[in-house]
């Protein structure tokens, strides 16, 4: 069925704007199974968002880490997430095609819902990240049989000898700063989940399982002319990038003002930080007018995975150069993270040099 | 003349020895030149080496800086170093062409002398490295202008605001801390050049220029297997160097015991130190028996380049990471210097990198 909108002397009109409602319709179901499963893994926020904080932190860390509902609810919040981006960026992409003021109303929703959610895991990731790169930088192995979001041993300070004081230190202090965040994070997804707001995107995105508002146009619409254009966005603003000096290995451009006195995330990264949101918009495009039995192109993924590692670097940058602010930390301590922030924003300049890589070698065809 | 050793159908024999001696009494009249040259612009370390330190350590500073007595006594130094090496890396390639007991008295003599004569200005570079470092790093444009060896402004504090606290005071302890060093270094070279030792050492090389002890063996010798088993010298060593890892950008290799708790310089650098000491024997080696029309081959040049710097970074970054060892500092200023160790440390890898991209496309041809 598809395949008609990939072969303009195919079967056409009638048939050709089904592919864009049974996109969200399926995007719909999905969001509202894991809604279900999130509610069933007991992930709704009733009590535990009203413990005592200390103890709730400690609750929710264990439960993260170990518990199986813990596991389940993340899990569901995730697609919770994917199904929401999805929607949320088809909306978008496919806009003169729904009806305005519906999908006006419900975009910024379902932006709020995804980014509430992102936040919790964002906090662990990139705990779990400059953890990694502290005991990269201390010579000691990765420790890959760790469940995921335990307290890692060099901020217990349990590896033995390994790290300096300073090392050790430093991930102590990052520990305590981002498991905080992340707890505070988790607290209000759960209050999110809970809440009217919450109840509303659902009931849109329930009204969309099982009719998509589209406009009269759309009867008769072709969709690849809007994918094409998500498309030009995409290239518009990634020929707006340094790619020369990116490709060129070592240009050290990332750490220019990493010393400077502003605490700001790099203005230099938000260039690519939209390209990132672009792409991701183009990569949902392509999933709604691509043959499913099309070869997977991997060139586009890999685009897309040094952009999240871009993002996650610069990140976990600002936060060892935030923790560095700290009053009254040891010289060493200080020093750890001044290693470890330089660390990180190499990881950028590493990241910048791989999507170099994936978009010269045409990394993306023109649909 | 040197063209029949290239030239194994040309006339033989008897010419073949004269280029060593030739090259060792040129080496040597250019030494005796620049010692001459060196107590000209009045650095035999006199008066200066006797007076108070702090009062010293200004007179040098500024000496160095400004004074045109001590560029000519820098540039003078820098040439008795060349000739030195020169002397000591022939006697060492060509050895079984030179008297033994001779060539194994002078060569450590010369040694000792050209390492004592590096230390100052090693200093000087190192601080003029990690100064331009902290400029990059804060954003502020390298200061193209500023005479070499005058405190920067960074470390004077005078920087107008575009430093942080952390960068300027980090500046400030660079150079304090190299400027001792340097000035420490200074005394240590006019001692050395006043020395019996040093006499001693300047007899011999005299003696070179006049009359150059060969063996009975090297009147009908070929200086090409001598050279080529320094080639072999320095291929052996090549081959131990982790080339794949190199060649690979961003490896984050480099910082890896970044943060581990010995103080030492890196263990992981030794084997590319000694690469870059037996590609200047190598290249000394060259010198010697290629022809002077042969077209330059700048592969050579451009891979002791990347060892110099990959040698410099290393350096730095060490002195960097001593630095913050200093007790009682601000963590801003811990802070900025682990951000500069680790800026170094890439530099080292940088350099690396830069060595597999020569070497690869086959930097030197065996003779």
């Amino acid at each position: 069925m598809v395949q008609r909108h990939l072969d303009p002397t195919g079967p056409t009109a009638g048939t050709l704007p089904d592919v864009l409602p049974a996109y969200l319709r399926a995007q719909a179901t999905e969001f509202l199974r894991a809604l279900r499963a999130h509610q069933e893994a007991g992930g709704n926020g009733g009590s535990a968002a009203r413990a005592r904080p200390a103890a709730r932190a400690e609750a929710e860390r264990s439960g993260a880490a170990d518990g199986k509902d813990g596991d389940e609810a993340a899990d569901a919040a995730l697609a919770l997430r994917r199904s929401a981006r999805r929607i949320s960026g088809t909306l978008h992409t496919f806009r003169p095609l729904l009806d305005a003021d519906w999908s006006e109303r419900i975009r910024p929703e379902l932006a709020w819902l995804s980014g509430t959610l992102a936040r919790e895991h964002a906090y662990a990731a990139r705990l779990e990240r400059l953890v990694a790169a502290l005991n990269r930088l201390s010579g000691t192995a990765a420790l890959p049989g760790r469940p995921r979001g335990t307290a890692p041993a060099v901020a217990n300070g349990t590896a033995k000898g390994a790290l300096t004081v300073g090392a050790a230190k430093a991930g102590a202090l990052l520990d305590r700063q981002l498991t905080l965040a992340r707890t505070r994070a988790h607290s209000a997804a759960l209050q999110a989940l809970g809440s009217a707001r919450f109840h509303a995107v659902a009931d849109g995105v329930a009204v969309l399982a099982s009719e998509v508002p589209l406009t009269p146009a759309a009867s008769t619409a072709d969709l690849r002319p809007l994918a094409r254009a998500a498309h030009e966005r995409l290239s518009a603003a990634v020929t707006g990038l340094p790619l020369v000096t990116a490709g060129s290995p070592y240009n050290a451009e990332a750490l220019v003002h990493g010393l400077s006195p502003d605490a700001a995330p790099h203005p230099q990264d938000a260039p690519w930080h939209q390209v990132r949101l672009l792409l991701r918009l183009y990569r949902y495009a392509r999933e709604l007018v691509e043959h499913p039995d099309a070869p997977v192109d991997m060139r586009l993924p890999a685009a897309g995975e040094a952009l999240n590692r871009h993002r996650d670097a610069s990140e976990a940058a600002a936060a060892a150069a935030s923790a560095a602010r700290t009053p009254r930390i040891a010289p060493a301590t200080a020093y750890a993270l001044g290693v470890l922030h330089a660390d990180q924003r190499h990881e950028v300049e590493a990241a910048r040099f791989a999507f170099q890589q994936c978009w010269q070698e045409e990394a993306v065809s023109v649909l």
